[in-house]
């Protein structure tokens, strides 16, 4: 088992990578202050983690709620349902929630736990490697809008993650690949030297090796919880890691949610931002065929999808949280392992990037 | 115009207390950080202040959103109608959100603010007596849920209070006496000398002399102040503002939200509050009778309405948030100005001063 520390003071929390945490009681119990537990997970995960989970949690009050599955159900109607489950069996004020399953069960769970009673305990066991590497780590909460993505939400850190590499063998592999595509962002933002370890590993990766497996989540833990402790609530630094993102959520919102999964929207989004960088005449043409290669080398789409031109696009990520002050910032390369934010530049770039985002490069 | 700062770090704020303030460009524009504003009122307060505070704005691109009047909008489907308008009118993270009304729209529009986009700003401008001396004050935001109020929220400070005594006149006289039940809550939890000056000059703040009503609500809000201060998030000394609170916020449950006013309930929870320290030897019978002495005075109820007998508010009382670990908590005297928080008594005293509270004294 490997440990990092993610270091916000008070709000300071461990983040433990291994195989079989989930059964860890001793890893779980230190982390519950109050008698009451609620495990709140999906029809999909239950199945398959739920009863060993509880089986941890026997020193407990442990109860589970199962929400449905997928990004259409993290919405404003499903957390209310988690109030109700919460309120209905009395949970008070240090009582304890327990993420169990993706990035929307982590999402939407401690978004509950940041509001009910103003603020209670969540721990987060995520099971894909998407909510490993990234949504389960930060603090970030939220619950979606039908009109955008993440639009409702609150910075609640959980009080301990617990990524347990077991759950990924169960994981389908179009899942995989997704949270791939958040890995890959790490090396490419901040971290040039993971970039091309993945370059040269990804067969190994694709093939469950377990200690690349585990390398791989350390790795972007580790500088998750670096940009992070830098900037808890996104004033700066941490806006890095929506790399990919402000193009991501316009194709998930383009789209409905849950047709391109998230990582599949962004690995899109992290090739027109790349592309955009080269337009700009910020990175080589070369690097953002490094960029394509190994997103296509992981299977994840590279261009925008069929019935999504550039015109919506734009249109879409006018509606975008990143937009302030009414212009819109974007995440680009300044080179592979180097990422900035900006603002400066030509709106037509960023038209004629769209436009070509859709045929063969 | 007098000022108390509320000295809470990188979340400080002034609160400004004075006649005509609603009008005060000069107060309003340094809090207001993007170009995009939106007042949050209410179908009451809108024809009597809406236009005033509008006119402040014109420097902005200045939005209005009238919601339903009363405590039982104060919902997630009212809170989700803010985020619908926020985002329809595709609001930034930059934006600043102002409430102008009493509670219900303080409380529901700084929660809107805390979850929007993960956090914007907002501005108070109360204009009730109990939000000017209370909910503005201190960051607590929340909806109810239909098991208990409250019980949604989160911490969120405002960037400014602007108290504008000049809306008090506007004010129905069963409101502003409600108000006054806070009032006599600050002098009783920690504040003796108030407690006395208010028995000396209730009769000058029934008239609404305004040199009375400015100096309560300045020492309301310093007292106020002070607490917020030293436990920002309520872990030890905020809970004393609860006086009164947990045996009111029953008793509203119980009749349905908005028969009784907050400030009655909790001036009839403050009675029992002031009956079961007299039962547990904390404080002498005339206290409590000095109590009852001056809400009467005031002409606020000291008794459990009819229809709530002491069985049905034991049950009602054990699912109010300040049940912690499965103990009932409550805020008790042990004299005239100074409170404590305990669950150190026998649940038949409890039950004895829930009997009792229906009958005459």
């Amino acid at each position: 088992m490997k440990t990092i520390e993610v270091a916000l003071g008070e709000r300071a929390y461990p983040i433990h990578i291994g195989d079989g945490l989930l059964l860890r009681r001793d890893l779980i119990s230190p982390h519950i202050r109050g008698a009451q537990v609620m495990v709140v997970t999906n029809e999909i995960v239950a199945p398959l983690y739920l009863d060993p989970l509880m089986s941890a949690l026997t020193d407990f009050d442990s109860h589970s709620l199962v929400l449905p599955d997928g990004e259409s159900f993290k919405n404003i109607e499903v957390l209310s349902s988690i109030f109700d489950a919460l309120l209905q069996r009395r949970f008070a004020r240090d009582a304890t929630l327990i993420a169990l399953g993706g990035g929307v069960v982590g999402d939407i769970t401690g978004f509950a736990a940041a509001c009910y009673q103003r603020g209670i305990a969540h721990i987060q066991v995520p099971t894909t490697l998407l909510a490993q590497v990234d949504s389960s780590v930060g603090g970030k909460t939220a619950v979606n809008h039908p009109l955008g993505k993440n639009m409702i939400g609150a910075f609640h850190q959980p009080s301990c993650v617990l990524a347990d590499t077991a759950t990924l063998h169960s994981l389908p592999t179009r899942e995989f690949r997704a949270g791939l595509a958040e890995v890959i962002k790490y090396g490419l933002i901040r971290d040039p030297d993971f970039f091309e370890w993945i370059e040269a590993k990804v067969g190994d990766l694709m093939d469950l090796e377990p200690e690349a497996l585990s390398f791989v989540i350390e790795r972007s833990c580790r500088n998750k919880a670096e940009v992070v402790t830098e900037d808890e609530r996104e004033s700066g630094a941490r806006a890095l890691l929506n790399f990919g993102h402000t193009f991501g959520h316009a194709i998930e919102t383009g789209l409905g949610y849950g047709t391109w999964l998230h990582g599949e929207a962004v690995a899109a989004g992290m090739c027109l931002a790349a592309a955009m960088s080269t337009r700009l005449g910020w990175i080589r043409r070369e690097d953002e065929r490094r960029v394509e290669s190994l997103l296509i080398r992981t299977g994840l789409p590279t261009r925008l999808p069929d019935g999504l031109d550039g015109a919506r696009m734009m249109e879409l990520m006018a509606v975008d949280k990143k937009v302030l002050g009414g212009r819109t910032r974007l995440v680009l390369l300044e080179a592979i392992g180097r990422a900035v934010i900006s603002d400066d530049f030509d709106p037509e770039a960023l038209q004629e990037t769209l436009a070509k985002g859709r045929s063969a490069a």
